[in-house]
């Protein structure tokens, strides 16, 4: 058996190439990935990833969950779902954005998805047409880029500082824009401790964001996975929040505030909006999982999702400051970093000149890595930054990463004096 | 809030249909589904349904096997997973496949989706440039048709009979299409115990098949969920099993022999078609829930798929016995239907004249519900079939359910003379 399957593989008789669609050609692995595949194999220490810590899972209440949902609701659990997702999760979703974000909703307002992944694919489908022009942040999370991507439509980047997204630069471009007659389709922003930059939109900005949706008539696309791991500073409302004509789309998941094994997050949207979608999500997977759905909505209706993020944020808020006070202790001067008051990231920027996809290679021989800032940019056009990731390692770890990381850095100042 | 929230919906000053794609504006909901809601809050029998009778659902070992996974594997389980899938559950598979249908494969030809569903949305993308000729069963899975639909592919409709595909008709229009310089990009087939039409292709034609596919240069989506659950006769190897070029992209589902509450199934192919098929895969839900993959890893690595088949096959093998007596009971002369020997639908043609969808009414006042036959022709252009369903109801209720139907159909034959 083996031999004739290695004979299989080996013949290759097939012109493979001559069957894919011309965007299949196109598609390319991310360069990332296939970088991190090379770190995980080795003792480096990586501040590339970008996964919640395991020691977050909230494992035992997860046990006691599930055997609830075997023995009472099998019958759903087990079950297809409707496209929309498990109606009690929905209405608890609602519910919960409504308490928690002041956000007044009801339960036609919410869509289950397997993972926000999958809305960004939704949304590219639905909203879409080749040359649409949709607004992204510079930089800004890279698999909605590659999401958004098989859609073909024309990225606009507006800058990010510490506030956010440049907003100001965004209403220029759009005046420019109008006077050519054209339209942009909508604003993808991740408002809140934002992949990759760590930054937070500020409360004017979103405000702002929102009058110039009325004004230029687009669409808001609000992703805000983070917004609940908030290690310091004052809670800001979502976008959402302040969206009176159902502007907003609003992404939000269980990756970071349960577990991401779930692949579980929603959409909220005006029901309008969520019918379309619904329609387009029967075609690429008819539901998102009904056991995670079943799972999520004891986690959510009884409270359990309001008690565990508190242990969360004690669990990562250490590790966020192990790394802000590495970088101030070990980084030479010259770079410069973000300081987020939550999330998952901080965003490096070191002296123009230095390409941190080239550096790569001497930091994974040094026994660190991170990820090239590039991919992050819709044109691919800065090459002297980096995202660093502080959940996933311990403290003593993320001290010497950084530490290993600034001789590297300091190498290659000197190398370009 | 309340109020808030019903202005909000009311006021409705958005334009919704202005940011839609051309291709969203054209997406419609299935008439079928919006039927079935009907038909799902009275107490009509209805044998319309698609779904696997929960009795068959293995809760309790469902039970062990998650304790188990919570306890010694809630670091993958839980947290994110690759792309093509859970390496064991991907090696599981292999054997099992190798194993039972003497198909020899290595876990590079395996990819985890999220459900076949996900699998056609994914062949879609990679293979299908609009206009590309697609050929399908006439009758085929309405949720292909509508997942490939996207792509904008050209159908080419094959019709059934007893022993599947006609594949000499197939050979006819592949010759003609030849002369006109024009290629097929795949064909898809529900190989065994069709959906809709319970017809199993037979080993010659599987065989033909093959030999078509190379000299006429193209692919074979092989869709097999249902092969497992056979009733009567003898097994017949998959299509996959007489692919020695790698011409065969097979897809497989636990839904069947599991449970869909977990959304999995997985897809079998060469793994260059593999690899597009995970770029592609990427974009669209980064991976299938790994909650459900690992769980699904100790079902079949631990043998319980093999103990739990057969006794799927004890619970659903005196339904079907119970809807053949039955039509064969109570249906007027001119009635038509297929004799599965496994799976879960049969496939019932009334005279010429009878619209089905029509006649829909009637029935669901007369207590019974069916699935028009139209909207599994890709050209719907066949208005005097339907899909029966013998696995969800239990067999006092089929027999009584047929009886119904029955009535109905001879109160239209009447009415047509």
């Amino acid at each position: 058996m083996q031999n004739k399957l290695e004979n299989k593989l080996a013949a290759q008789p097939l012109d493979f190439e001559s069957f894919f669609s011309q965007k299949a050609m196109e598609m390319k692995a991310s360069e990332v990935r296939e970088l991190l595949k090379l770190v995980e194999t080795s003792d480096v220490i990586s501040l590339a990833g970008g996964l919640p810590a395991p020691e977050t899972f909230p494992v035992d209440i997860i046990k006691e969950i599930t055997m609830e949902v075997l023995s009472k609701h099998a019958d759903k659990a087990l079950q297809y779902g409707t496209t929309k997702g498990f109606t009690p999760l929905r209405l608890a979703l609602a519910r919960w954005m409504e308490k928690r974000y002041g956000i007044p909703m009801s339960k036609v307002e919410v869509m289950i998805v397997a993972g926000s992944q999958q809305a960004l694919d939704l949304i590219g489908r639905v909203f879409i047409d080749p040359g649409d022009i949709v607004v992204v942040e510079a930089p800004t999370y890279l698999a909605a880029l590659n999401a958004f991507k098989f859609y073909e439509p024309e990225f606009l980047s507006i800058p990010l500082d510490d506030d956010g997204m440049k907003v100001d630069v965004l209403e220029e471009k759009l005046k420019k824009l109008k006077a050519e007659g054209k339209r942009i389709k909508f604003v993808y922003t991740v408002s809140t401790f934002q992949n990759p930059a760590g930054v937070t939109m500020s409360l004017e900005r979103r405000k702002h964001l929102i009058e110039l949706a009325k004004e230029y008539d687009f669409l808001i696309v609000e992703d805000n996975p983070y917004s609940e791991l908030r290690y310091s500073g004052e809670p800001i409302p979502p976008i959402k929040h302040f969206d009176d004509e159902g502007r907003v789309i609003y992404l939000g998941t269980f990756s970071k505030i349960f577990a991401p094994g779930f692949r579980l997050g929603w959409v909220s949207a005006h029901p309008h909006f969520i019918r379309k979608m619904e329609i387009a999500k029967q075609a690429v997977d008819l539901c998102a999982n009904p056991f995670g759905q079943v799972i999520a909505w004891k986690y959510v209706e009884d409270g359990h999702l309001d008690r565990h993020i508190p242990r969360i944020i004690e669990f990562y808020r250490p590790r966020r400051d192990a790394m802000l006070e590495a970088l101030e202790e070990y980084m030479p001067e010259g770079v410069r970093w973000t300081k987020p008051d939550g999330g998952m990231f901080i965003w490096v920027t070191l002296p123009e000149g230095i390409d941190t996809k080239l550096m790569m290679e001497k930091a994974v021989a040094k026994g660190v890595a991170y990820v090239p800032g590039e991919a992050f940019f819709a044109h691919r056009d800065v090459k002297n930054t980096m995202r660093l990731n502080f959940t996933y390692v311990p403290e003593d770890k993320i001290r010497e990463g950084v530490k290993r990381l600034a001789e590297v850095i300091e190498d290659e100042m000197r190398r370009l004096k």
